[in-house]
């Protein structure tokens, strides 16, 4: 088994690639409709950890892929990501006004922009994966691409899991109710931004057994850090408003489990993450980095 | 140059066609988050004109592509048609409370689970077009499908032709704004329709060329005759609240030009329609027809 990377060099250099590329690919806001395409640049560019982008660089490396064939498929992934915060800090969902360290989308512009932006960004995921100038890729490989990133985005995925969360009921549910939401809301995604890493370099369905094992139940223990940095953090550091699943009345691991035993459990789920890719025969350091990191996290 | 052909026999069979489908790929409502999958359901089966479709029909059927490679083109083009309607309508947008002839779906359900509604459908018009299960069709070819539709959905696409929309002035704007607006409002999507059956037969440039020709002008009238619809005819009729551009102060082709030159600039661009399938060497018979429907229809 690896160790885990250092990612102090690795994270900020992902970050960076990211902003240039999507700087790139979303019109700038001298382009008609300008109020969109700003909206759109204000909700993607220059914010976010980047955590599911760096696990699809993370994957393709472990899988020797070159980062330059990398780039597109981790700015799909984080516009997916955008697109679905955007939409999920609405007044009729979650009704949030901090985002990022700033106003959300809605708060910034208005209901209707943020709305159309975010159904914007959603589209400019899947335009850029499929456009004839990017051909890098192989058509097998971009179609791969594409049909993972729209599972996890659509009613099985991210919409899907926000619908499940709206209508938890205020009592505290089962655990397993609680994991079964999250792992649409947040795990798809991750699952997805693992996969896509690893489907750049091959199709070998041992290797993408690895990598979803792996994913599985990093991403459980990503919201259940998630739930516990939001009972115990304040504002300024988490970005976003702290205590708002309390406030809520939301069921969270933290509720549910206590802050000691919902760490724990993190831990063990990412042991099981880290011993997931004993399968690869390459080189895991970075993912491992990643794993150790998503518990670790202050934010 | 075709004759029209009549679409009495085609048109009923391809929405039975669209249906069908449709509720093979939409999940039931007995899979969860059942919610969900009943409001993507109630947005998307079973109504509507299929208008997009049918372009995506008589496209491929004047390059001899068989019905059975058009449905999942087809399919995904009125998916992402049911998606804009559902945003559109929300009470942020054009706050419409009936489409179709019933409840608009946050009337019929909630907001929050319009908006997650319409974000899945969209989701869902990628996914199908990219699953590895379905490859009747080369993986160039649905790329560019893929590719075309992203293309039409986004900020250039449906999403910018709305932000415009909604941010025109209610002082009567040029005929020029106006139709830039809906060149991306309703024109992207009846072009990427049209440009969808054909990609299913061809790359050839000169085809698709003549093919845009068709569809550009078409967009524009069946514009033109939808805001004289809006402002003529009844609220019955058209399964949606008539008057509603009038009552929002919202300039249109009606407002602007009048009832009878409305019409015949509706007509004009009809006729540039069918002059560009003088063109195509193959029998475009329907997409005559479809011409000549989108300027005498009644809803």
């Amino acid at each position: 088994m690896s160790q885990p990377a250092d990612l102090s060099d690795s994270w900020p250099r992902w970050c960076k690639r990211i902003d240039r590329c999507l700087e790139g690919l979303i019109p700038g806001a001298t382009v008609s409709p300008s109020l969109l395409h700003e909206a759109m640049r204000y909700s993607s560019i220059g914010a976010g950890k980047r955590y599911r982008a760096a696990l699809v660089y993370a994957a393709g490396h472990a899988l020797c892929v070159s980062e330059e064939f990398l780039d597109r498929p981790a700015c799909a992934v984080e516009l997916i990501h955008a697109f679905s915060l955007v939409h999920d800090d609405l007044p009729a969902m979650d009704d949030d006004d901090l985002r990022r360290g700033k106003p959300s989308c809605h708060k910034a512009f208005d209901e209707a922009t943020a709305i159309l932006a975010g159904d914007a960004l959603q589209a400019l995921a899947f335009e850029i994966l499929s456009e004839p100038d990017w051909n890098c890729l192989s058509p097998t490989v971009r179609l791969n691409l594409l049909s993972t990133l729209a599972g996890a985005s659509g009613s099985s995925g991210l919409a899907g899991g926000q619908v499940l969360d709206l209508n938890l009921t205020s009592q505290d549910p089962a655990l397993e109710t609680l994991a079964a939401m999250h792992r649409c809301k947040t795990g798809a995604l991750i699952e997805a931004a693992v996969l896509m890493g690893g489907l750049c370099a091959t199709d070998d369905s041992a290797t993408l057994t690895c990598l979803k094992n792996y994913a599985q139940p990093l991403g459980l223990a990503f919201q259940v850090i998630d739930d516990v940095l939001d009972g115990t953090v304040d504002t300024e550091t988490l970005g976003k408003p702290a205590g708002a699943d309390q406030e809520r009345g939301q069921p969270t691991f933290l509720s549910i489990l206590g802050e000691a035993p919902a760490r724990q459990y993190a831990e063990e789920l990412r042991d099981q993450a880290i011993d997931a890719l004993g399968g690869l025969e390459q080189n895991a350091a970075l993912l491992v980095g990643l794993a150790q990191f998503t518990i670790t996290r202050s934010h």
